[in-house]
């Protein structure tokens, strides 16, 4: 039988795709300048034994397998693979369990972060890791690249609320990791393992995660500055005063134009930077955004303003949201996601500005800066191979610079392909060596996601 | 040469201890019924590089290394082995780096718990794991187990504050893990693969903690009930209520008589159950204990006591500080440290009543409740082989029973040499092969702190 029929064999027949019109629409996710092949088949699992059924026919003929969740990723890492199978997971998309005494959430991997989210709140529960793509985005896809978000500052990211992992392996088998409880010290951890490495060591099937109570509602400080690096100062010093912002998000001058420039904000003459910053302490939030507020006016802010309620919180917080879509505007986006110590974060941002200078090209520069998570993002027009040239110079030299201060080439968004070359040299080859060793016990001949995250060979 | 002439080649003369008489104070850490052998040195080094001397000769020689640290651990994992070299790392036990911007501290692995703990303190910051043993285990003995402790209900496990690891590999090469940033998600998450696998992977050298801000003073909650089950049901009420006890300890009948007869703690007649919970949210504190309270009376609590200060709150935490000096008193013991599903902590008590009776032993059953984490505790006199063998008996029959109620063996302590054969049970044989190819990955001649964990061969 050919890969396709003992597939076919396995599953509904709606769950299995092989049309090329319909396949192509699974190739890519959102990064730019990866490259995807074209796949064999498109695989829409509903359960658990389909994927082990997928996973075991491509071992048996050593077909590549991409595990694929929303496609919203920025590194290419759920990008289609020549001759392989595309597992789509999105159909498997139930909440199997909320429970508030265990505090936790059973699911599979294809619920959309949000709908998660909203499902815990409504039972008094809160599951932190609010990556930006939280609407569109899946558990799944999360979980294998361990995604950040705004909240991160405060409450970690997705690999601090996982406890347990139900994994189809490369052939076929189930492999349970982890546990339900709040400790437990049995074992490696394959959980934290497995979370993070992009499909390259099997397939989330289903996801114990833990939740957290629901925090009071959050108040906002904004503040503009003439200069970024006031605002940036600003940032370590709310943090060594022991202030615990939920929520710590900076625009530099290029976003803040870009969105004065959308729409109005009213935004001072002169804004070089803008510092969000949020507390959700409860009856302590009014005193922290207003201390956060008195170390920004210690700093020269142009302007700061304090939330005294819920609305005018979100008021303040609307130039964040319309970032991505202002930065649109501009023309084709190169999306970096560099981190530094926080202390760092000055150096990062004038190297950042002399980047832009040297390769002629515009970078935006919104950033998670509580975290020294900044995520530079070259525009560039793709229809001019030189400005394509340049900016992909600009994207690396922005990587190095990382690197030399420091930080890693990526907080939150993963490898995929964008960044395997990167990855070598953040790594060293004894770790890489680790790397290679720890995939080909998880995957002997190589079938998950091949060339992701770690370069094929 | 000789493995001992050339051990001598690279270390100090202080550094390296020969002589029986003194080696044999290195075999044994505190857990009963576990082997050690003899070791054929034992290697205090100073410096990462005289670790990487004694990996790289040890190597050469397929030497077994055994890390060590306080020896304080409760699983054998530190214990001596046969002709192999104790490597005690108590004498690198400086604080590198304290840096409140970064919310971080860059450590060697001897320092000790509390020494840290103290230090961060000074500067405003807080480094949550304080497993019970704090004040006398180090930071390595830490790590290596993945240590728990009492804050764990709030604020998590050690795994949980590691950004960054340098470790010394089986080869005496130096690999770096990890990362100093907030957040990072470059490859696999080799950091916390190598917490927790208790010297079985690596040798850490140095490490990177997260710390947070230091929480406001704490009030505590204490309640004396008739039943244990009511105790236990106050648990599950408090946490699906949303309350978030930054301290939430159980002790059961067995545990409050021995506490009793240790020291007058004026607890009521009929108190077959006391439950100790404690607030660190500030100005939220004194409500939130009031609510714990109002829970436990509502379940019938003989006795309810809320703190209204400091004072008063450590007066009510005295009876759990002297848990341990209570239950010694009653005889040899075996501890054990199943945790389990918070909803299934009354039929763990349950049936651990049932298995004292049925194997004629007394059990203590003390528990960081509020993690499901129970630290029954097996008393026998160990001049009495037969009591010797029921005691043995009991305690497998426990961590059975919380294998059975969805829970895992080991809480915090971790395998060492007393769970490796119930960690088999625990993992089933997909996880097994998947540890040992990974222990292979990282020690592919065996000679890391061998028959740890994992069973040799």
């Amino acid at each position: 039988m050919t890969v396709l029929d003992e597939l076919a064999a396995g599953l509904p027949a709606d769950a299995l795709i092989t049309d090329s019109a319909s396949t192509d629409a699974y190739r890519f996710d959102e990064a730019s300048f990866c490259a995807a092949g074209a796949p064999l088949a498109v695989v829409r699992p509903t359960e658990t034994e389909q994927v082990q059924h997928v996973l075991r026919v491509a071992s048996a003929h050593r077909v590549p397998v991409v595990p694929q969740g929303a496609r919203s990723g920025l590194s290419g890492a759920a990008n289609a693979v020549d001759r392989g199978i595309v597992l789509s997971l999105t159909r498997m998309d139930r909440i199997l369990e909320i429970d508030p005494v265990d505090q936790v959430a059973v699911v599979e991997p294809g619920v959309l972060n949000a709908v998660l989210s909203r499902a815990v709140l409504e039972q008094g529960m809160y599951y932190p890791p609010d990556p930006s793509s939280w609407e569109l985005s899946t558990i799944g896809g999360n979980l294998a690249t361990n995604a950040g978000g705004l909240c991160c500052v405060k409450y970690g990211v997705t690999a601090d609320f996982v406890r347990g992992l139900e994994v189809v392996t490369a052939s076929g088998e189930l492999l349970r990791t982890g546990r339900r409880t709040a400790k437990g010290v049995a074992g490696y951890d394959l959980t934290k393992l497995i979370v993070g490495s992009e499909g390259t060591l099997g397939v989330i099937t289903k996801a114990t995660l833990g939740l957290k109570p629901a925090p009071e509602a959050a108040l906002t400080m904004a503040a503009a500055f003439a200069s970024a690096a006031d605002a940036l100062s600003a940032v370590t010093r709310l943090m060594a005063a022991g202030l615990q912002p939920s929520l710590c998000e900076f625009l530099d001058a290029v976003t803040v134009r870009a969105i004065q420039d959308y729409r109005d904000m009213g935004l001072p003459t002169g804004a070089g930077a803008l510092l969000l910053t949020q507390s959700d302490r409860g009856p302590r939030a009014a005193e922290d955004v207003e201390a956060m507020g008195a170390i920004c006016t210690a700093l020269g802010a142009l302007d700061v303003a304090v939330a005294s309620d819920a609305t005018e919180s979100e008021m303040l917080m609307q130039a964040r949201r319309i970032v991505h879509f202002a930065v649109e505007k501009l023309g084709s986006t190169l999306i970096d996601d560099v981190a530094v110590p926080r202390a760092r974060l000055v150096e990062l941002l004038d190297g950042i500005t002399a980047i832009a200078e040297e390769h002629d090209v515009v970078v935006s520069c919104p950033g998670h800066v509580g975290d020294g998570n900044m995520h530079p993002t070259v525009i560039f027009d793709r229809g001019d191979p030189a400005a394509v040239e340049r900016a992909q110079k600009a994207f690396d030299a922005i990587m190095q610079l990382g690197l030399a201060l420091g930080g890693t080439i990526t907080g939150e968004h993963g490898v995929g392909v964008l960044k395997r070359e990167w990855l070598e040299t953040e790594l060293g080859p004894l770790s890489l060596d680790l790397h290679r060793k720890i995939k080909e016990a998880f995957d002997p001949l190589g079938i998950l996601n091949p060339g992701k995250v770690l370069a094929s060979g």
